[in-house]
């Protein structure tokens, strides 16, 4: 099965488009867990028993592990080893390099983390993603426009009738013959998204910027999803897993995600 | 001391513009080597000393290490510890990623591993690059125009009278306001180099490209560098860490590291 079959299929089974990301800082952590030998692990371990019944996908960010250098990676691993099997599991690492190099990050996440998707920049172009692409079954989420302020500075750059992310998002699309790309598409511009979903209708996308704001839900599945409802996953990282930095926390987690979860499934 | 002016001064005390590339990988190691406890360490630690009196610089890979996991990562932490404090210490990482991320990967490069330098992906644009920034001693490289066939494919995207990279290069240019600011700039093309150094004439350029090439060395080094022959570092791996394969290779990596400092060095 394919990578796009796989998240069809998790996104049917599990009746969710909810991806949860692991963005898991130390200092945002209840007291009592904060000062656990290994906490990285542990909050996580906490919160993905508490989320996992109402997530499809849950993300982890690389960033927040390798920030905390051979202990943090250690976590890492854990984390990936942990997550359940009936999710889809991204490496959210926005790698990037040439060939050789390509091939090496795509080991460390493949082999050594386990994931089943990956996200990465496209700046570098084919020969930079190809490395990750050769399993059919292991996704690569390409970075297309970004929910940041920063995704004006050249993302949007235009040669008067296409925009670079418009650009990007066509290009990956040619990219597919294996069924396993998908795009990063910021939540933020609900008309940019269909813009992209105009553009590249069968890829799944991975939609972060979700959370807080929740005006925009809505709008954000109607466009971003494909014809059937399905192939977007929806990403909230700190509304879940800070929803209570109290003793409640697993509790807590626990509620919004079932609430997000049924929050998206509403406007499908 | 601001990063530009450390790049300028370890160029003139080393004299040389040579940055050698640690992407060590097990399988090309001696057989010697290859069956240490810890192969990966104990390399660039041989290489390192062989090579360290005609480097100006370091640059570190990512990719190889985290393809290794756990033990990758330890590695990694010795490499930068063994490294001499009078050489450029570079992460070649790029990373890109949104604000609070890109925190947490600054405090992995510049806590964690120690590196005076990183290369960074701009294709997510300026609160993605600034968390790097802080600190005026820390540099940061941006992938400009980089050396592998895909670079065609997004980088060379023009609104008519610009292209990406150019724009990618004025832009980074702007936030120079510590002189920490950095391109990469690859040698394969001596033209375009001549271009970029043209639109940044005083941001240090990381150079890669050169090595097997020799061609386009001299070209590149009369475009790459700036008014007064300094400001570029240029990269060169596979050309020197595998010099030989044999048992010689010590020897044999300090002579090609020789070598191409002394053939950059008539090139200025």
């Amino acid at each position: 099965m394919n990578f796009r079959e796989k998240v069809r299929d998790v996104i049917r089974t599990k009746n969710s488009l909810l991806c949860v990301g692991l963005d898991t800082v130390i200092e945002k952590m209840p007291n009592a867990i904060r000062s656990a030998e290994n906490p990285l692990f542990a909050f996580n371990k906490a919160i993905i028993n508490a989320t996992a019944d109402y997530a499809a996908s849950f993300k982890v960010n690389l960033a927040f592990y390798e920030a905390y250098g051979l202990q943090g990676w250690r976590a890492l691993q854990q984390t990936f080893d942990y997550l359940p099997k009936n999710v889809i599991k991204i490496a959210d690492a926005k790698r990037g390099d040439i060939g050789n190099t390509a091939s090496m990050y795509a080991r460390g996440v493949w082999q050594e983390l386990g994931a089943d998707a990956v996200t990465v920049n496209p700046y570098m172009g084919f020969d930079s993603a190809e490395p990750f692409l050769q399993n059919e079954e292991k996704g690569v989420f390409f970075l297309c426009l970004t929910s940041n302020p920063g995704s004006k500075d050249f993302q949007h750059f235009s040669d008067g009738s296409v925009r670079l992310y418009e650009k990007v998002a066509a290009t990956v699309n040619s990219w597919n013959s294996r069924g396993n790309c998908g795009l990063v598409v910021g939540a933020t511009h609900p008309d940019e998204l269909a813009r992209v979903r105009n553009i590249a209708p069968e890829l799944p996308f991975l939609i972060p910027g979700i959370g807080a704001q929740g005006g925009d839900l809505v709008e954000s599945v109607k466009n971003g999803t494909n014809s059937e409802g399905s192939l977007a996953l929806f990403n909230s990282s700190r509304a879940i897993i800070y929803a209570s930095q109290g003793s409640d926390f697993v509790e807590a987690s626990r509620k919004a995600a079932q609430l997000t979860r049924d929050q998206l499934n509403e406007a499908r």
